[in-house]
Protein backbone atom coordinates (compact mmCIF):
# COMPACT_ATOMS: atom_id res chain seq x y z
CA UNK A 1 0.00 0.00 0.00
CA UNK A 2 1.57 3.44 -1.14
CA UNK A 3 2.50 5.70 1.54
CA UNK A 4 -0.17 7.82 2.14
CA UNK A 5 2.00 10.90 3.78
CA UNK A 6 4.22 10.92 1.06
CA UNK A 7 3.25 14.06 -0.89
CA UNK A 8 5.12 13.10 -4.07
CA UNK A 9 2.77 10.15 -4.24
CA UNK A 10 -0.37 13.01 -4.72
CA UNK A 11 -1.99 12.17 -7.87
CA UNK A 12 -2.82 16.30 -7.59
CA UNK A 13 -0.55 17.78 -9.06
CA UNK A 14 1.08 21.19 -7.61
CA UNK A 15 0.93 24.04 -9.89
CA UNK A 16 4.58 24.24 -10.07
CA UNK A 17 4.62 20.82 -11.18
CA UNK A 18 0.87 21.71 -14.15
CA UNK A 19 3.82 24.68 -14.76
CA UNK A 20 6.81 22.98 -15.75
CA UNK A 21 4.88 20.34 -17.32
CA UNK A 22 2.88 23.02 -19.68
CA UNK A 23 6.28 24.33 -20.70
CA UNK A 24 8.06 20.62 -21.57
CA UNK A 25 4.97 19.83 -23.53
CA UNK A 26 5.17 23.36 -25.46
CA UNK A 27 8.70 22.65 -26.05
CA UNK A 28 8.51 18.89 -26.86
CA UNK A 29 6.06 20.95 -29.64
CA UNK A 30 8.62 23.24 -30.68
CA UNK A 31 11.24 21.11 -31.31
CA UNK A 32 9.09 18.89 -33.36
CA UNK A 33 7.81 21.60 -35.48
CA UNK A 34 11.31 23.13 -35.93
CA UNK A 35 12.87 19.85 -37.18
CA UNK A 36 9.99 19.41 -39.72
CA UNK A 37 9.82 22.93 -40.66
CA UNK A 38 13.58 22.96 -41.14
CA UNK A 39 13.54 19.62 -43.17
CA UNK A 40 10.64 20.43 -45.25
CA UNK A 41 10.18 23.76 -45.40
CA UNK A 42 7.39 25.79 -44.12
CA UNK A 43 4.79 25.02 -47.26
CA UNK A 44 4.94 21.75 -46.25
CA UNK A 45 5.27 21.12 -42.76
CA UNK A 46 1.61 20.16 -41.43
CA UNK A 47 0.61 21.08 -38.14
CA UNK A 48 -1.10 17.84 -38.32
CA UNK A 49 2.02 16.00 -39.76
CA UNK A 50 3.93 17.65 -36.02
CA UNK A 51 1.19 16.58 -34.03
CA UNK A 52 1.53 13.06 -34.84
CA UNK A 53 4.90 12.97 -34.72
CA UNK A 54 4.19 13.06 -30.75
CA UNK A 55 1.33 11.27 -30.94
CA UNK A 56 -1.29 13.98 -30.58
CA UNK A 57 -3.87 16.08 -32.16
CA UNK A 58 -3.79 19.07 -34.01
CA UNK A 59 -5.77 20.98 -31.59
CA UNK A 60 -3.38 19.62 -29.10
CA UNK A 61 -0.67 22.35 -31.01
CA UNK A 62 -3.46 24.55 -30.94
CA UNK A 63 -3.91 25.06 -27.61
CA UNK A 64 -0.23 25.03 -26.80
CA UNK A 65 0.89 27.32 -29.41
CA UNK A 66 -1.70 28.79 -32.06
CA UNK A 67 -1.36 28.41 -35.62
CA UNK A 68 1.13 27.70 -37.85
CA UNK A 69 2.60 30.92 -37.88
CA UNK A 70 3.03 31.64 -34.65
CA UNK A 71 4.69 28.11 -33.94
CA UNK A 72 6.95 29.75 -36.69
CA UNK A 73 7.60 33.06 -35.44
CA UNK A 74 8.22 31.12 -31.39
CA UNK A 75 10.39 28.88 -32.98
CA UNK A 76 12.84 32.06 -34.21
CA UNK A 77 12.23 33.96 -30.78
CA UNK A 78 14.06 30.87 -29.55
CA UNK A 79 16.66 30.45 -32.02
CA UNK A 80 17.29 34.42 -31.56
CA UNK A 81 17.21 34.10 -27.55
CA UNK A 82 20.60 31.87 -28.14
CA UNK A 83 21.91 34.06 -30.64
CA UNK A 84 21.58 37.04 -27.62
CA UNK A 85 23.12 35.01 -25.16
CA UNK A 86 26.03 34.44 -27.09
CA UNK A 87 26.58 38.02 -27.76
CA UNK A 88 26.06 39.06 -24.42
CA UNK A 89 28.82 35.89 -23.53
CA UNK A 90 31.20 37.63 -26.32
CA UNK A 91 30.78 41.27 -24.65
CA UNK A 92 31.19 40.20 -20.90
CA UNK A 93 35.30 38.65 -22.10
CA UNK A 94 38.81 40.21 -21.61
CA UNK A 95 40.94 40.67 -24.47
CA UNK A 96 41.15 42.15 -28.03
CA UNK A 97 38.16 43.26 -30.15
CA UNK A 98 39.28 40.58 -32.25
CA UNK A 99 39.48 37.99 -29.79
CA UNK A 100 35.90 38.81 -28.53
CA UNK A 101 34.76 38.64 -32.43
CA UNK A 102 36.28 35.30 -32.72
CA UNK A 103 34.45 34.25 -29.61
CA UNK A 104 31.18 35.43 -30.74
CA UNK A 105 31.42 34.42 -34.56
CA UNK A 106 32.14 30.66 -32.93
CA UNK A 107 28.99 30.79 -30.93
CA UNK A 108 27.20 31.98 -33.67
CA UNK A 109 28.29 29.11 -36.02
CA UNK A 110 27.23 26.68 -33.41
CA UNK A 111 23.87 27.80 -33.13
CA UNK A 112 22.62 28.04 -36.91
CA UNK A 113 23.82 24.49 -37.21
CA UNK A 114 21.78 23.99 -33.82
CA UNK A 115 17.68 23.18 -34.58
CA UNK A 116 16.22 27.10 -33.42
CA UNK A 117 19.34 28.86 -34.89
CA UNK A 118 18.91 26.87 -38.56
CA UNK A 119 15.14 28.16 -38.25
CA UNK A 120 15.85 31.20 -38.48
CA UNK A 121 18.52 31.15 -40.81
CA UNK A 122 16.60 29.58 -43.04
CA UNK A 123 13.44 31.18 -42.83
CA UNK A 124 12.73 33.76 -45.56
CA UNK A 125 10.07 36.51 -45.28
CA UNK A 126 8.22 34.87 -47.96
CA UNK A 127 6.05 32.69 -45.81
CA UNK A 128 5.07 35.04 -43.24
CA UNK A 129 2.40 37.89 -43.15
CA UNK A 130 3.46 41.15 -42.84
CA UNK A 131 3.88 41.84 -39.05
CA UNK A 132 5.51 38.26 -38.96
CA UNK A 133 8.51 39.48 -41.50
CA UNK A 134 8.64 42.69 -39.68
CA UNK A 135 8.72 41.05 -36.74
CA UNK A 136 11.31 38.49 -37.63
CA UNK A 137 13.36 41.23 -39.84
CA UNK A 138 13.64 43.53 -36.39
CA UNK A 139 15.18 40.22 -34.59
CA UNK A 140 17.35 39.39 -36.84
CA UNK A 141 18.61 43.19 -37.20
CA UNK A 142 19.81 43.07 -33.91
CA UNK A 143 21.74 40.64 -34.24
CA UNK A 144 23.51 41.98 -37.46
CA UNK A 145 23.99 45.21 -35.42
CA UNK A 146 26.03 43.50 -32.64
CA UNK A 147 28.32 41.58 -35.22
CA UNK A 148 28.79 45.27 -36.75
CA UNK A 149 29.88 46.30 -33.47
CA UNK A 150 32.32 44.04 -32.53
CA UNK A 151 34.33 44.44 -35.93
CA UNK A 152 33.91 48.17 -35.06
CA UNK A 153 35.52 47.52 -31.36
CA UNK A 154 38.33 45.67 -33.65
CA UNK A 155 39.08 48.14 -35.63
CA UNK A 156 38.87 50.94 -32.74
CA UNK A 157 41.66 49.30 -30.91
CA UNK A 158 43.62 48.02 -34.04
CA UNK A 159 43.13 44.22 -33.32
CA UNK A 160 41.38 44.20 -36.96
CA UNK A 161 42.59 45.81 -39.86
CA UNK A 162 39.95 48.88 -41.44
CA UNK A 163 37.69 47.84 -44.25
CA UNK A 164 33.93 48.79 -44.62
CA UNK A 165 32.66 46.80 -41.38
CA UNK A 166 29.19 46.43 -43.43
CA UNK A 167 30.43 44.45 -46.09
CA UNK A 168 33.05 42.24 -43.49
CA UNK A 169 29.89 41.68 -41.44
CA UNK A 170 27.95 40.38 -44.33
CA UNK A 171 31.21 38.37 -45.57
CA UNK A 172 31.53 36.19 -42.16
CA UNK A 173 27.49 36.29 -41.24
CA UNK A 174 26.87 35.01 -45.08
CA UNK A 175 29.96 31.95 -44.24
CA UNK A 176 28.53 31.03 -41.22
CA UNK A 177 25.18 30.97 -41.98
CA UNK A 178 25.70 28.48 -45.07
CA UNK A 179 26.07 25.17 -42.97
CA UNK A 180 22.58 26.11 -41.77
CA UNK A 181 21.52 24.78 -44.80
CA UNK A 182 24.33 21.68 -45.59
CA UNK A 183 25.45 20.56 -42.39
CA UNK A 184 23.10 17.67 -41.68
CA UNK A 185 23.10 16.66 -37.63
CA UNK A 186 25.14 13.97 -36.67
CA UNK A 187 27.15 14.14 -39.52
CA UNK A 188 31.23 13.13 -39.47
CA UNK A 189 31.62 16.04 -38.53
CA UNK A 190 30.84 18.02 -34.94
CA UNK A 191 29.10 21.53 -35.04
CA UNK A 192 32.16 22.43 -32.78
CA UNK A 193 34.66 21.86 -35.25
CA UNK A 194 33.31 23.12 -38.32
CA UNK A 195 32.44 26.02 -36.40
CA UNK A 196 36.27 26.48 -35.35
CA UNK A 197 37.32 26.25 -38.92
CA UNK A 198 35.15 28.16 -40.46
CA UNK A 199 36.34 30.82 -38.06
CA UNK A 200 39.88 30.34 -38.23
CA UNK A 201 39.68 30.55 -42.22
CA UNK A 202 37.53 33.20 -41.76
CA UNK A 203 39.60 35.47 -39.34
CA UNK A 204 43.51 34.13 -40.72
CA UNK A 205 43.74 37.34 -42.91
CA UNK A 206 41.45 40.15 -40.40
CA UNK A 207 44.20 41.09 -38.32
CA UNK A 208 46.61 44.37 -39.78
CA UNK A 209 49.52 43.75 -41.28
CA UNK B 1 5.45 52.56 -102.69
CA UNK B 2 7.26 49.90 -100.63
CA UNK B 3 10.69 48.54 -103.47
CA UNK B 4 9.27 45.08 -103.96
CA UNK B 5 12.83 44.40 -104.87
CA UNK B 6 14.30 44.49 -100.82
CA UNK B 7 14.37 41.06 -99.29
CA UNK B 8 14.02 43.15 -96.02
CA UNK B 9 10.65 44.42 -96.62
CA UNK B 10 9.17 41.09 -97.21
CA UNK B 11 6.18 40.55 -94.38
CA UNK B 12 7.32 36.95 -94.59
CA UNK B 13 10.01 36.08 -91.81
CA UNK B 14 12.86 33.71 -92.66
CA UNK B 15 13.51 31.17 -90.91
CA UNK B 16 16.57 32.65 -88.56
CA UNK B 17 14.55 35.82 -87.98
CA UNK B 18 11.26 33.28 -87.07
CA UNK B 19 14.02 31.35 -84.64
CA UNK B 20 15.62 34.84 -83.69
CA UNK B 21 12.06 36.12 -82.78
CA UNK B 22 11.22 32.91 -80.58
CA UNK B 23 14.57 32.64 -78.47
CA UNK B 24 14.11 36.59 -77.66
CA UNK B 25 10.34 35.72 -76.38
CA UNK B 26 11.58 33.05 -74.64
CA UNK B 27 14.49 34.72 -72.50
CA UNK B 28 12.02 37.74 -72.24
CA UNK B 29 10.06 35.91 -70.51
CA UNK B 30 12.27 33.34 -68.70
CA UNK B 31 13.90 36.88 -67.16
CA UNK B 32 10.07 38.24 -66.14
CA UNK B 33 9.45 34.73 -64.41
CA UNK B 34 13.08 34.67 -62.34
CA UNK B 35 12.68 38.18 -61.29
CA UNK B 36 9.54 37.46 -59.99
CA UNK B 37 10.97 33.88 -58.42
CA UNK B 38 13.55 36.06 -56.88
CA UNK B 39 11.26 38.70 -55.27
CA UNK B 40 7.90 36.55 -54.53
CA UNK B 41 9.67 32.91 -53.79
CA UNK B 42 8.65 30.02 -56.11
CA UNK B 43 5.06 29.55 -54.28
CA UNK B 44 3.91 32.73 -54.24
CA UNK B 45 4.90 33.98 -57.92
CA UNK B 46 2.20 32.98 -60.67
CA UNK B 47 2.99 32.13 -64.65
CA UNK B 48 -0.93 34.30 -64.27
CA UNK B 49 1.41 37.48 -63.10
CA UNK B 50 4.60 36.84 -65.16
CA UNK B 51 2.88 36.48 -68.22
CA UNK B 52 0.51 39.79 -67.73
CA UNK B 53 4.32 41.20 -66.46
CA UNK B 54 5.04 41.10 -70.40
CA UNK B 55 1.26 41.92 -71.73
CA UNK B 56 0.86 38.25 -72.59
CA UNK B 57 -1.33 35.27 -71.84
CA UNK B 58 -0.57 32.68 -69.24
CA UNK B 59 -0.87 30.06 -72.44
CA UNK B 60 1.93 31.68 -74.07
CA UNK B 61 4.44 30.73 -71.23
CA UNK B 62 3.07 27.62 -71.46
CA UNK B 63 3.94 27.33 -74.81
CA UNK B 64 7.37 28.57 -74.97
CA UNK B 65 8.46 27.30 -71.21
CA UNK B 66 6.24 24.86 -70.15
CA UNK B 67 4.60 24.26 -66.35
CA UNK B 68 6.07 26.54 -63.53
CA UNK B 69 7.93 23.76 -62.50
CA UNK B 70 9.75 23.51 -66.25
CA UNK B 71 10.06 27.35 -65.68
CA UNK B 72 12.18 27.23 -62.49
CA UNK B 73 14.49 24.67 -64.09
CA UNK B 74 15.36 26.64 -66.98
CA UNK B 75 15.77 30.06 -64.93
CA UNK B 76 18.78 27.46 -63.07
CA UNK B 77 20.09 25.40 -66.08
CA UNK B 78 20.59 29.34 -67.14
CA UNK B 79 22.24 30.58 -63.96
CA UNK B 80 24.40 27.01 -63.96
CA UNK B 81 25.73 27.66 -67.51
CA UNK B 82 27.07 31.66 -66.36
CA UNK B 83 28.85 29.74 -63.44
CA UNK B 84 30.57 27.34 -66.32
CA UNK B 85 31.76 30.03 -68.23
CA UNK B 86 33.95 30.92 -64.92
CA UNK B 87 34.96 28.05 -64.16
CA UNK B 88 36.20 27.50 -67.83
CA UNK B 89 37.99 30.89 -68.16
CA UNK B 90 39.51 30.90 -64.25
CA UNK B 91 40.94 27.28 -65.49
CA UNK B 92 42.49 29.03 -68.80
CA UNK B 93 44.43 31.95 -66.96
CA UNK B 94 47.99 31.65 -65.97
CA UNK B 95 49.67 32.77 -62.59
CA UNK B 96 49.31 30.56 -59.20
CA UNK B 97 45.82 28.66 -57.79
CA UNK B 98 45.52 31.18 -55.30
CA UNK B 99 45.25 33.48 -58.73
CA UNK B 100 42.66 31.69 -60.52
CA UNK B 101 40.73 30.83 -56.82
CA UNK B 102 40.36 34.84 -56.80
CA UNK B 103 39.46 35.17 -60.19
CA UNK B 104 36.80 32.50 -60.50
CA UNK B 105 35.63 32.93 -56.72
CA UNK B 106 34.51 37.28 -58.49
CA UNK B 107 33.08 35.88 -61.26
CA UNK B 108 31.18 33.61 -58.63
CA UNK B 109 29.97 36.54 -56.86
CA UNK B 110 28.85 38.80 -59.43
CA UNK B 111 26.79 35.71 -60.85
CA UNK B 112 24.82 35.54 -57.55
CA UNK B 113 24.12 38.67 -57.47
CA UNK B 114 22.71 38.80 -61.25
CA UNK B 115 19.01 37.20 -61.73
CA UNK B 116 20.08 33.65 -62.62
CA UNK B 117 22.72 32.93 -60.26
CA UNK B 118 20.49 34.50 -57.73
CA UNK B 119 17.83 32.20 -58.85
CA UNK B 120 20.58 28.45 -58.59
CA UNK B 121 21.22 30.58 -54.75
CA UNK B 122 18.09 31.07 -53.48
CA UNK B 123 16.11 27.90 -54.96
CA UNK B 124 16.01 25.13 -52.22
CA UNK B 125 15.17 21.58 -53.43
CA UNK B 126 11.36 22.11 -51.19
CA UNK B 127 9.64 23.17 -54.57
CA UNK B 128 10.83 20.81 -56.99
CA UNK B 129 9.63 17.54 -57.31
CA UNK B 130 12.07 14.72 -56.64
CA UNK B 131 13.33 14.47 -60.15
CA UNK B 132 13.66 18.31 -60.55
CA UNK B 133 15.60 18.29 -57.08
CA UNK B 134 17.96 15.58 -58.49
CA UNK B 135 18.69 17.27 -61.79
CA UNK B 136 19.68 20.81 -59.65
CA UNK B 137 21.40 18.88 -57.50
CA UNK B 138 23.32 17.26 -59.85
CA UNK B 139 24.09 20.57 -61.58
CA UNK B 140 24.90 22.70 -58.36
CA UNK B 141 27.16 19.62 -57.24
CA UNK B 142 29.49 20.39 -60.83
CA UNK B 143 30.08 24.08 -59.18
CA UNK B 144 31.13 22.94 -55.72
CA UNK B 145 33.36 20.10 -57.22
CA UNK B 146 34.97 22.78 -59.68
CA UNK B 147 35.68 25.44 -56.56
CA UNK B 148 37.51 22.32 -55.20
CA UNK B 149 39.55 22.01 -57.79
CA UNK B 150 40.65 25.77 -57.65
CA UNK B 151 41.76 25.26 -53.83
CA UNK B 152 43.35 21.96 -53.98
CA UNK B 153 45.13 23.19 -56.91
CA UNK B 154 46.57 25.96 -54.93
CA UNK B 155 47.57 23.90 -51.78
CA UNK B 156 49.22 21.74 -54.54
CA UNK B 157 51.15 24.23 -56.21
CA UNK B 158 51.83 26.09 -52.75
CA UNK B 159 50.09 29.31 -53.30
CA UNK B 160 47.24 28.42 -50.44
CA UNK B 161 47.94 26.91 -47.10
CA UNK B 162 46.96 23.86 -46.46
CA UNK B 163 43.63 23.06 -44.18
CA UNK B 164 40.44 21.08 -45.52
CA UNK B 165 39.49 21.85 -48.74
CA UNK B 166 36.13 20.89 -48.03
CA UNK B 167 35.15 23.25 -44.94
CA UNK B 168 37.31 26.35 -47.33
CA UNK B 169 35.22 25.48 -50.17
CA UNK B 170 31.82 25.65 -48.31
CA UNK B 171 33.29 28.66 -46.50
CA UNK B 172 34.15 30.64 -49.44
CA UNK B 173 30.96 29.47 -51.04
CA UNK B 174 28.42 30.57 -48.18
CA UNK B 175 30.29 33.86 -47.70
CA UNK B 176 29.43 34.70 -51.72
CA UNK B 177 26.22 33.10 -51.62
CA UNK B 178 24.65 35.21 -49.58
CA UNK B 179 24.55 38.70 -51.34
CA UNK B 180 22.18 36.37 -53.58
CA UNK B 181 19.83 37.14 -50.07
CA UNK B 182 20.84 40.46 -49.73
CA UNK B 183 21.72 42.29 -52.45
CA UNK B 184 19.22 44.59 -54.02
CA UNK B 185 20.44 45.52 -57.96
CA UNK B 186 20.94 49.31 -58.34
CA UNK B 187 21.79 49.80 -54.75
CA UNK B 188 24.87 52.46 -53.52
CA UNK B 189 27.40 49.57 -54.37
CA UNK B 190 28.18 47.91 -57.77
CA UNK B 191 27.99 43.66 -57.82
CA UNK B 192 31.57 44.39 -59.26
CA UNK B 193 32.80 46.69 -56.03
CA UNK B 194 30.83 44.52 -53.67
CA UNK B 195 32.30 41.13 -55.41
CA UNK B 196 36.13 42.70 -54.91
CA UNK B 197 35.77 43.21 -51.04
CA UNK B 198 34.67 40.38 -50.20
CA UNK B 199 36.62 38.16 -52.43
CA UNK B 200 39.46 40.36 -50.64
CA UNK B 201 38.66 39.71 -46.89
CA UNK B 202 37.85 36.06 -47.42
CA UNK B 203 41.63 35.36 -49.67
CA UNK B 204 43.49 37.48 -47.07
CA UNK B 205 44.59 34.52 -44.84
CA UNK B 206 44.58 32.02 -47.45
CA UNK B 207 48.46 32.17 -48.47
CA UNK B 208 50.89 30.52 -46.35
CA UNK B 209 52.35 32.52 -43.51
Amino acid sequence: MPDQRDASASPFRTREQREEERSAKRLALLVAAVRMFNERGFHATLLEDVAASLGVSKPTIYHYLGNKERVLLECIRLGIEQFRAAIEEARGLPGSGLDRLRHFLRAYARINMDDFGRCVIRTGVEPLSPEGAQVMRDQKRGIDAALRCFIEDGMADGSIAPSDPKILAFTLAGALNWPARWHVPGGPMSAEDIATQMVDILTAGLAPR
